[in-house]
């Protein structure tokens, strides 16, 4: 995608009310809407699944399975679809675990409280590697983002309720 | 936005999987994300707060008072934001009632249970009018969206609960 004839300025459009990037070459509005990332606390027995990272950013630390929501899926199948790209792991999905707003990069993530239907996982392209991890033996000194450590901390209070309000973070909070 | 120069087509990106916009002229991409709604099943006492919708789709019809999280907003201060604009209320948020997947649109709708906090209320510039309603005053027949209808029907399944799983529906149940 080299050679681009790429423009943007800040424009007001026409019955708008914002400030949008338009492009000065063809007038394109590009709508920046917040994105929604779809995860997983997937669990066998006591183990919990998480992968490690073979992408930017925070390559080489562990993760949940999670990703961005593509169009036209609903949030549990892009929360199994995850998991099995990341780590080829099956999931059936429990029930919203949490929601995390990470305002700052305009991201809404919906994790989910999963088990895991076989113990066999296997890395996919995105992983270094992928494993099962009893609670204490989890890598906490190398999770990736401030959201993995709130979702196991949230997993770990409710693990033991079959019904509860999905917990909620923000990284205004 | 008249005399645009625009022509869009589908073309997949390098180190890309799917096919993308990619604009004719300048070699934009414009990836297309699900987007977020998020609303409330907002009361008074027994009463329900609805609007009645000044603009497209479904004018005249009657809805909650919901609409696109906005850049940089946490889900629970998007659906406070929504119920101000469209019916000058102000919400205490409680929790998480839904979430409703409308894969057909790439919708993901986050839905939360909310009280007024006092029963002032009144049309903003995208509503008609708006009420409080009783259960057996709500109208039934001239309800917007079927998604109004699902937030609703969950309502009534949950209020007098204090912790509960939040429902989920998707328009391919």
């Amino acid at each position: 995608m080299s050679g681009l004839n790429q423009s943007f300025s800040r424009q007001t459009p026409e019955e708008d009310d914002q400030q949008r990037l338009v492009c000065n070459h063809c007038g394109f509005v590009n709508y920046e809407n917040p994105k929604i990332v779809v995860g997983s606390v997937a669990t066998w027995e006591d183990q919990i699944l998480l992968c490690k990272r073979a992408i930017e950013p925070r390559i080489g630390y562990w993760t949940l399975p999670a990703g961005y929501l593509e169009q036209h899926e609903s949030p549990q199948c892009g929360a199994r679809r995850e998991a099995w790209e990341e780590a080829r792991a099956q999931l059936e999905i429990d029930q919203l675990l949490a929601t995390y707003a990470i305002t700052r990069i305009s991201q809404v993530q919906l994790i989910y409280r999963a088990r895991l239907q076989t113990p066999e996982v296997s890395a996919g392209p995105e992983s270094q590697e992928v494993g099962l991890f009893k609670w204490e033996e989890i890598p906490w000194d190398k999770l990736a983002f401030p959201s993995v450590l709130w979702s196991l901390k949230h997993f770990r209070e409710t693990k033991d309720q079959p019904v509860f309000a999905p917990r909620q973070q923000s990284d205004a909070d």
